[in-house]
């Protein structure tokens, strides 16, 4: 039987976390693994302003909470406030390179303003932390490009063993038999 | 009407400097961007040697002259004398990595040793830097596979509205329509 | 005629290290070259544990006994005990984005997980020092991916210059004819 799992989103914006518009990112990244991730799921979700102290603090309290995967949307452009780039480079052991390079890749093929994402991903203890864009069906693009490699990496880091519904085929795990 | 645009080219290499040969790679990226854009434009252009403290004083000389685009060409292999990237990393606030990402794609198209190129890009105040290879030609492709990204870029960085020349197409904005 | 040149090799591993298993990486990496540099070659071979400190001090060991290239096996996972690209980049002066990013793109087309590896390369002194795989397959894939630039980058560390054997055509370096 599957491990449960536990996923955090935290959608950084100042403007949803003021209330002026309704966050539809967080959302959409639950909507996205819930659609494919077959394991009994928990969420975390937080909704903060675009600010490096509360990005640091949330991505240290959901590891804390043994989130697997933590997935941040928003904040990782060339302006000012954006800076979920920075904070994730603070709280992270280890920066993984590929994940940007990926999403940056598959992005492309839709805008080619995707080359100002500075989005990255790294390990904090046990979970995995992934930058996402902002915007919902960039969300769903970027992680259709890494959403292979992520089973794998949570072996790796000791959280719970990720499944894919039927439809997906099986996890991909170098050495296992693929059924896809 | 589009606003004025300044930008500044900064050409490092010590024989050029010293007067060994002429700088062919600074006025060919001038070339490229006054072909390409069509708001009036003022040109900042300094001839520096390979030095760590020229080019990093030199980067900030040119964004406090509110230069929206400063680009470097030269000293980006792996030569002791190569630094230009450390420079664009000391002094920028934010950096890019999908821009030396996007030039090594593209270059390796030309030649395998575009692995060997560290150019990055980066923000400093309200100045998109990027760093150019030395030769004219290999200048002209990197330019040409960030191009479509560098409006939107200084619009994010509260720099001048960029326009492109109508047999270019209209520049890239997310959300607006293009009429390419 | 072609000069000598020295070979380093270090093999991260746990397991190997205290014979768990036998290495069978490290002479996967002295094949490869062997098949493809027509130099003459010498060579320096390690194993050791997935140990930071052994790891620095091991890179420091191979540049100071002038090995023009050293490769590392192993170690560059997301995993605890993966530290072999912290270690490199603690060790160089300059590192080489493009290698990690070519590497990448290589095993991509093999195995999703590709974008978990954290590998890189980078210049310490004379020596080019790049971060394999531990698998054999995956490291005769990562080394395809980017030796057509080492020949002219070890020229660039004024390391030995190299030479291909002759069926794989002549090692390239921009200006030079190529007679492939």
């Amino acid at each position: 039987m599957a491990d449960n799992v536990k996923i955090g989103i935290i959608t950084s914006s100042d403007r949803a976390s003021s209330g002026v518009y309704e966050d539809i990112s967080g959302p959409a990244i639950k909507s996205y693994f819930s659609e494919r991730i077959s394991n009994e799921t928990e969420w975390e979700y937080r909704l903060i302003p675009d600010d490096y102290d509360q990005l640091v603090a949330t991505m240290r309290e959901l590891s804390d909470l043994k989130c697997a995967i933590i997935c941040t949307t928003g904040g990782t452009g060339p302006a000012k406030r954006d800076v979920t780039p920075e904070a994730t480079e603070e709280v992270c052991e280890k920066i993984l390179p590929g994940f940007g390079e990926a999403m940056r890749k598959v992005s492309l093929q839709y805008v080619p303003t995707a080359i100002l994402s500075r989005q990255t991903a790294g390990i904090l203890k046990n979970s995995l932390i992934i930058n996402l864009p902002g915007k919902p069906k960039a969300i769903a693009e970027c992680l259709d490009g890494v959403i292979d490699a992520i089973p794998f990496c949570i072996d790796l880091i000791e959280g719970p063993r990720l499944e894919f519904r039927e439809r997906f085929g099986k996890a991909f795990r170098p050495g296992e038999k693929s059924k896809k």
